[in-house]
């Protein structure tokens, strides 16, 4: 039983609840880790629970579907609420020492149209940004309320949402919050699909076909690697094929990893990283590759799930 | 000498110095209170350094005028620069233990150009809003980050800037932010006018007709202590008088003083208040005046300066 010599998480409904829970541990001198989620948990909020517990004494997730970084005709009713699953797989995991579920009111005192917005600079209507516009607005303005009522020492993101960790980095460094932001790893299923909630919104088979996303990523990155600076045409070229693979891509891009700047021709490969977002069906799929990392075999990236 | 039991304050240029400060400080549990200023420093924010020293062990004033804040075409160049006479003032006064006074690149490290921006809802145009657009913006864009350099358990923010003080503290509760908002109230020569940075860009014979933006509140808010329930009228006389006077006039309005609403004429009088912008020559002179409180002869408010 792996959770066994942890006690249960308490369930925090409230920002006053959550600012007590974390004012006793900080009283007796307790480092906070904060792991924000929509909930749906897999593997991926897992793998992030447990680097936080790496980096601190206490771990405090949150689960809260957030309406402000959905926009019209967006998924933000159909979005899988499994509370109970969720909190049944963070009690089995141990790594948790408390989950804050706050309903919109806690987060959004005010009503969520007439809140107070973190309006985030140009690179928030790129990529993904421009076919969700507001998205990252709402991601940093919820991050923003998190962080104020949890007051972490240390917040743990995935990379599979590159941009939304480049986003909220900028917005911790510049409203100078006082944050320590780590980054964990993708998990992917065997065949390589970044582990995500809305492959749920897969067929059959469609999640058959979903791992090309990031075996186009993967053609990219090897070309490059091997010399290749042509991005535009190796952008359009991935494009093209998950296209005739039934995707609708939204972008297959080349980026500067460490801002995603676009490149300017003279970063060493390793400097950079490529992104996609691409349609399957219902589900709208995002991935990225690293070129700064060590490029692994799919058996070896599965190893790590 | 007032100052002789407290040592002089300790003047800090750098985020991380002032958080190195407050550090500190909170490790032998000390309270720690702001005051944020743009500087100029007058007996209206000695005042509010006074209070903050009453409700906290720690007081720390900030000078640094916002570039945010301020529209195209208004005084952000002109506005006055004292920095020597303003630490002059705060040693003499003894008061503040540490002044914070960043320049440009220590609030907005990506310039403020292109800075995450902190964007407030409908309040924030009007009033003073609607001839400053983005004004309120900038404010909450500063504070914000302020508030996460120093992190204080109280900020003091003076009553004369009214609608700034209602946009910030519906920041704070709106974003979560775990400081409580304390206000000062306004400071007044001895002829009613308001103490402000600006008064500085009258000339003497302005100087003599500034008092009548008082006195056109006391005026309305004589009328509805009266009974006089017509505020749209009141409010057309009142700036009809001041343009007679040489004054050119933004607004001259009754508001709800909880939240500056427009009263649904069903407020009792004393839960109302009467704010007025107004241009005279060069200055842009700004007053209220609250019907919440106590109704005081032009004497008494002098005699609390």
């Amino acid at each position: 039983m792996p959770g066994a010599l942890v006690p249960k998480p308490v369930v925090l409904h409230t920002a006053d609840r959550a600012r007590e829970f974390v004012r006793d541990r900080r009283a007796s001198r307790q480092g906070i880790a904060l792991v924000p989620t929509m909930g749906n948990l897999h593997e991926g909020h897992l793998s992030l629970a447990r680097l936080a517990r790496a980096e601190a004494d206490v771990v405090v997730a949150t689960i809260f579907v957030n309406p402000t970084q959905f926009g019209a005709g967006e998924d933000y009713e159909s979005y899988p609420r499994t509370l109970d699953e969720d909190l049944s797989l963070l009690y089995a995991a141990g790594t948790v020492d408390a989950v804050f579920v706050p309903d919109e009111g806690e987060i959004y005192p005010f009503g969520a149209d007439e809140a107070v917005r973190v309006s985030m600079p140009a690179l928030s209507r790129e990529l993904c940004g421009a076919s969700r516009p507001g998205h990252f607005d709402g991601v940093a303005s919820v991050v923003c309320r998190l962080l104020n009522i949890v007051t972490p020492d240390v917040m743990v993101l995935g990379l599979k949402d590159y941009q939304q960790l480049i986003v909220i980095k900028r917005m911790v460094a510049d409203l100078g919050i006082g944050v320590r932001v780590v980054s964990g790893r993708t998990m992917r299923d065997t065949d390589g699909l970044a582990i995500s909630s809305r492959n749920r919104y897969l067929t059959d088979e469609e999640r058959v076909r979903a791992p090309l996303l990031y075996a186009a990523l993967e053609k990219v990155a090897g070309a490059i690697r091997n010399g290749d600076g042509n991005y535009g045409a190796l952008q359009q070229s991935a494009a093209d094929e998950l296209r005739a693979s039934g995707f609708v891509p939204d972008y297959v891009e080349v980026r500067r990893a460490a801002d995603l700047a676009r490149p300017n021709g003279r970063q060493p490969p390793d400097e950079l990283i490529v992104l996609a977002a691409a349609r399957l069906g219902k589900a709208r799929l995002i991935d990225n590759l690293d070129l700064r990392e060590r490029e692994l075999a799919t058996s070896d990236v599965s190893a790590s799930t």
